[in-house]
């Protein structure tokens, strides 16, 4: 059984959801399989429309979710609320995606002399295995981007409902399998299944075609062995982990030293920094103004619930062994929070020497609100460093725009950037994940397991899409986007 | 040192060239570091202008790069030469690409109340290996479309020559370094290789950021492996084989036997059948007339000598234990070719049923003129075991455009093919890949490592091209293709 707990109180919430069986897997996947035509037919125009539907159906009733997660994530009624929102919002820009019609990617080679048309087109990949994450339990679960973008795409799914948040796993997939039904969707489009052994089944199932993940590197990177070695292999994608370093520049340091420490100690904190955009690393000039903000701005917040049990003893783990690195010393603690799960806001300091000289173990993701302040020299010896780190999902640069000197430094940070991370941010925290057309949240390994694609963004459709062209085709015979056009 | 054979004689063609040392390998990698900023400064206009003027080069010298090449692969001159402009073809027409600017894949949402502008675009993803085949020694070689593509992406080539063709791998890299000098290219923006081992240690270098492969099954999935087990894994995209159903429809079997025949056995014999495109089972109504006419045509084809004695002995294994089967019977033996590696045209017959019960072996790929006929009762008995087959690069369907009943009948086999190959074919056949821009030259796998990717056609640069997002950022500092939009 899959038993949530209140992070508040460390005891069981709700009722335990059961294990989904080996037998109920493979029902649930060769369903997924029967359904895929039919979700396929609707069309571009039925989709969306479905898409809508669910949005509608989650607004409707996101005061009884976001009461149910609270339960067993602790995250707030407040940010809970507008994560549903933003969900829904997800779930019509699919819609919206799919009215554009742009994702079909059309390309037309008209005949020539001796040389065939061409006309290519995408189609769905085929039934896609989601795996949620525990810290959005709703923006990355059940009816969460992966799902949002791979129902777009004319992928029937199954999700795999993350350990950490049972009930509303549950609440979730009710509403959505209705709101499909009621819109016309085929049984099978969609369907949920608790427990690891029964993901790792569904990952192994002949009927999966692709799979999307987010979550630990450990987790994901044993899921992916498992695509890599099926008998037919599949695309995985996984999101993994990040420390999204984030440089201040001497100009932006001098003029906004108390501006820049809130906002850096509230982007670490917000959400006991259980955030894959949480800013683990911040580089800042030899500063003792902006030291003394941060170090303030640190004391003075409060930690929060964390999770689960594991995440806080993984989080409290973490924090120990920054803080017994000979080459990092204590900058500032915060307020511990509530509960027996409790995370602690820490902030260390390093110089950037010895920063470069414990690279690797320095740059790891510590999951939750554990700073690392790094203070450098120069820009100069900044770049290379910068340029050592693993990729990250977001990079950001604070700058005093009136200063032509950090615009001149900016320019080598953001080139560096622009190969190491996904999102290069100006005069902003990484925290907060914009959910429009453009955004890429992606980035190179270790941040994903690939680097061309993002899993929020009007691009995440592209994931489960792929290309056939049709060589000197009939018009009759063409599917409906190529069809005519020539 | 890698010595070249001549196929019509199996004795040495030319003078060896030498192993690239491991030193000389890591050199090159870090080579191609060094270029890289300089290769992406170029930008888009000097890149096509780099490219045009290696295809312009390589043109003034087709007939002296054919000549070798003959010698190294009995392709034949005129193949040879058309294969060169082919490959010229291709170089321009990424430089039409980038002209055509639509690669960069931009998109821009603009900032709204509380959420910030983001401008979406794609930078080369960095140093690239690419592996050439054995039997394209322009078009998938020093010169070919993976080079192509990656170098107008913006990315540093590093090419693995196939030992079949060292001269003619030489021949060409010497070509292609001094054109892209003159053109202005930094020092290390590509460089050829030699040897195996030199290809396994370029695979593992930091320094490569990503893999084009096109060959065979066993050697494409080791360095699949190598990519992923490397501390940062690399995207490995890899064509590696395909049998290529062809299905002929009882009308067009009907009123086209003679012409279906020829054709089959043209596609099939062609260049001693060592295209990946090579229609290697063919789909027929149990009729009389079409299996005679087919073997007729298969008799009256010659077979031509082989790429290496590698390929040939495999080929002469994979057609005995073909015969070998219980299932299958001889249909048609052509004439054997000239040298002490020529292929003889092989085709035999078997039923539907029979090969259903002989999947997943009775569809594995025989890289040779070796073809298999297979008779169906209906066109409803066929989609299951069509269905059944693994990924292919294409489907091909022959029908009678007058009758009502292969239209019919083609719709379903169609829709087979769109989710099992990666090009469906009207009335033609698979040999002949037409280099126009809807070209998708990919499929599932096992056609490929990765269905969504193709290495010929306009789209075979996005395997080189990884987006990043900019937030909020001032303009002055953006790349030059998001600057100024918003």
């Amino acid at each position: 059984m899959i038993q949530g707990y209140d992070p508040r109180t460390g005891k069981p919430a709700g009722e335990p959801v059961a294990e989904t069986t080996d037998s109920a897997v493979d029902a649930i996947a060769e369903a997924a399989v029967a359904a895929r035509p039919g979700w396929e037919a609707m069309g571009p125009a039925g989709r969306a429309a479905a898409l809508r539907a669910v949005a509608g159906a989650l607004d409707s009733q996101a005061a009884e979710l976001a009461a149910v997660a609270d339960t067993e994530t602790a995250l707030g009624s407040a940010r809970l609320t507008g994560e549903v929102a933003r969900t829904t919002g997800q779930l019509r820009m699919f819609a919206d995606v799919l009215e554009d019609g742009g994702y079909l990617d059309v390309i037309i080679s008209p005949p020539a002399q001796g040389v065939p048309g061409l006309r290519r087109v995408v189609r769905p990949v085929g039934p896609v295995a989601v795996f949620s994450a525990s810290n959005f339990p709703f923006a990355f679960s059940v009816a969460g981007g992966d799902t949002a973008s791979a129902l777009a795409a004319g992928c029937p799914v199954v999700v795999k409902a993350h350990e950490g948040h049972p009930q509303t796993s549950a609440a979730t997939a009710r509403i959505v399998t209705e709101a499909l039904a009621s819109a016309g969707a085929p049984d099978g489009t969609f369907a949920v299944i608790y427990g690891v052994p029964a993901g790792v089944r569904l990952l192994r199932h002949p009927a999966i075609t692709a799979a999307g993940f987010t979550g630990s590197a450990r987790g994901g990177l044993a899921l992916q062995q498992i695509c890599a070695e099926r008998d037919v292999p599949i695309p995985f994608y996984g999101e993994l982990g990040s420390v999204n370093p984030a440089v201040v520049l001497p100009g932006a340091a001098a003029v906004r030293a108390a501006e820049t420490a809130s906002g850096y100690a509230g982007s670490l904190t917000l959400g006991a920094g259980q955030f894959c955009t949480n800013p683990g690393l911040l580089f800042i000039p030899d500063d003792e103004g902006l030291r003394t903000a941060v170090a303030g701005a640190v004391e003075a917040a409060t930690g929060a619930p964390m999770l689960s049990e594991r995440i806080h003893s993984s989080y409290d783990e973490a924090a120990a062994a920054l803080a017994a690195h000979p080459a990092v010393t204590p900058l500032a603690t915060g307020q511990r929070g509530e509960g027996p799960w409790a995370a602690t806001p820490q902030v260390f300091l390093t110089s950037l020497e010895a920063f470069a000289a414990g690279l690797p173990e320095l740059a790891e993701e510590r999951f939750g609100p554990a700073g690392l302040v790094i203070t450098y020299p120069s820009v100069g010896a900044l770049l290379p460093v910068l340029a050592r780190l693993g990729g990250n999902l977001s990079g950001s640069i604070h700058a005093d725009p009136e200063s032509a000197a950090d615009l001149s430094a900016a320019a080598p940070v953001a080139d560096v950037f622009s190969r190491t991370v996904g999102r290069v941010i100006w005069n902003g925290w990484p925290t907060g994940v914009a959910v429009t057309w453009a955004q890429h949240h992606g980035g190179p390994f270790p941040a994903t397991t690939s680097p061309h694609n993002t899993s929020v963004g009007a691009t995440a459709i592209r994931r489960w899409l792929v290309p056939v062209t049709y060589q000197d085709f009939p018009d009759e015979l063409l599917p409906a986007p190529v069809r005519g056009r020539s």
